[in-house]
């Protein structure tokens, strides 16, 4: 196999109880990227379509991610990335991470897969921190392993796959609007109370436990953040509307994607999850706030390979 | 039926990462009750055996309980409670949650079963209120429902059984010594730093994930707790030391059971629970504390009918 043309798909982190350690993958938007085989060795991103992003390695998550991976294996050849971005950066649904993801996938199937897709979360870890500051791995890992994905821990690097309900619906609303994750991050207290902490447990505990016994009711009764999106919700146009029309079109229930800005919902069947991106689309018409909107299946898969 | 006899498991809560949240129930100790059918309509607590508490039914768990449940149903009858107490008070294995729960559990099935064994933990949960000050099910609600519980949340509750792997045996020694439960409360702080939170929040996904898919390491990796432990640790004779040879022994994990000064362990298969049990004697033998000690499966059916 010379080249390989790949799907890197768009994520979602926190999923509301999960602040920082769960993330689902999404089905329907994301990236494509071909990675070719070279005979002159290291890593070149030849072509950037659809967004305007830094093709210096050094400065794109992508050729840094790349860039950890090699540091790891020695190979007689190099890699040229060619990327067709559809994901927003600053969208909140994982654009660097796919970026990331994307590129230590494909180079690794190209060298005949010498690392386990757990083992690949790192380097692409490392292109999530040239961009946030943090090698963190709330969306790469979803990106990478499909379905949801638990961070147990970062030291030691432990992240749990956790198979989605088979009709479990994802509508992800991004008004076009830019929020930074550094000043998302920063109205996010660095302390929480006890009450508030505990709540977080019961919520996060329920809500897994909603998947593995593919409890819908339960999945959607877990859905509560005591963490970020009390501050952060300030951020997002009609975030309460949002959430309101969610619940009245059937939504298990809602919440913000990552940082923000998107917004996400969950919905037991297509047809929900079809009603609550209406739903949705109809507040930020009436607000003629610009939007982008998406109905998705979780992605069991995660990164497919196109061809 | 005009009379039952019962089983009323002790039971384990907080389980290190899931600080006021999760409960298992054990099976080789608990307390019995038989519970009578009387005329005269009411609560009487008839007989205590094995350890002096009160007989006035407003002043005893298991009658406070008793007469919560039936403030919720006309009976044309009334009971008359005996306890036979194997659990000591303090111990920090659910001594009061067993006679709260096993007063409810008792009458109901005397009642014909009006109520299901979750409406019967709000009831309980009054006889736990009468000790601590607080309503809390971290102990009732696995007494009454067997396995391992979640208190998902207090406001509604919502408390979901996850079934515990098979061959998941816990060793508990008892220290025979008190620690009041304020007293273990209070040393917990009443804010939680945002890494401890998060850190939290990943062990106990990690916790439930390992109980559903009966992965028996990551149950192990997963038994971490930034919340009490830190704290109360220093109320437990020689903790540490309990902690490294239970590790030794090949115990997945250990902590404090409840409040303490009980401490748990839990392990894969019987013959590592009874190594651990054996290290966990040695430790306190050569320091001279007197102590009680119990190896148990995981209890999957809550409170048992003896007869």
């Amino acid at each position: 196999m010379k080249e390989i043309k790949i799907f890197a798909p768009a994520t979602v982190a926190n999923i509301s109880c999960g602040f920082d350690v769960l993330g689902m993958c999404l089905d329907t938007i994301g990236d494509e990227m071909i990675i070719r085989k070279t005979s002159k060795k290291g890593v070149l991103i030849s072509k950037i379509v659809g967004q305007v992003l830094p093709l210096d390695i050094t400065k794109n998550v992508a050729g840094v991610a790349a860039l950890t991976l090699l540091k790891n294996i020695e190979t007689p050849f190099g890699f040229d990335i060619e990327i067709h971005k559809n994901i927003k950066p600053g969208s909140g649904i994982g654009s660097s991470a796919a970026s990331a993801a994307g590129a230590v996938f494909g180079i690794n199937k190209l060298l005949g897969e010498p690392f386990s897709l757990q083992e690949l979360i790192p380097f692409a870890m490392e292109g999530e921190k040239l961009v946030s500051g943090v090698a963190h791995a709330d969306n790469v890992a979803p990106a990478l392993l499909g379905d949801f994905t638990l961070i147990r821990s970062y030291k030691p690097l432990d992240i749990i796959k956790i198979t989605a309900p088979k009709e479990l619906y994802a509508t992800v609303i991004h008004p076009q609007i830019e929020i930074k994750t550094s000043d998302a991050r920063n109205l996010v207290k660095q302390t929480v109370s006890l009450n508030k902490t505990i709540a977080q447990m019961g919520n996060i505990g329920g809500f897994i436990s909603g998947l593995y016994t593919e409890n819908y009711d339960l999945i959607g009764r877990s859905l509560h953040d005591e963490i970020a999106e009390p501050y952060r919700a300030t951020l997002i146009p009609a975030f309460e509307n949002l959430k309101i029309v969610a619940k009245k079109a059937g939504a298990l229930g809602s919440g913000i994607s990552g940082s923000g800005p998107s917004v996400f919902a969950l919905s037991k069947g297509k047809e929900t999850a079809i009603a609550v991106k209406n739903a949705f689309a109809t507040i930020y018409k009436n607000k003629s706030i610009d939007f982008e909107i998406h109905v998705s299946k979780i992605n069991s898969e995660g990164i497919k390979i196109i061809r």
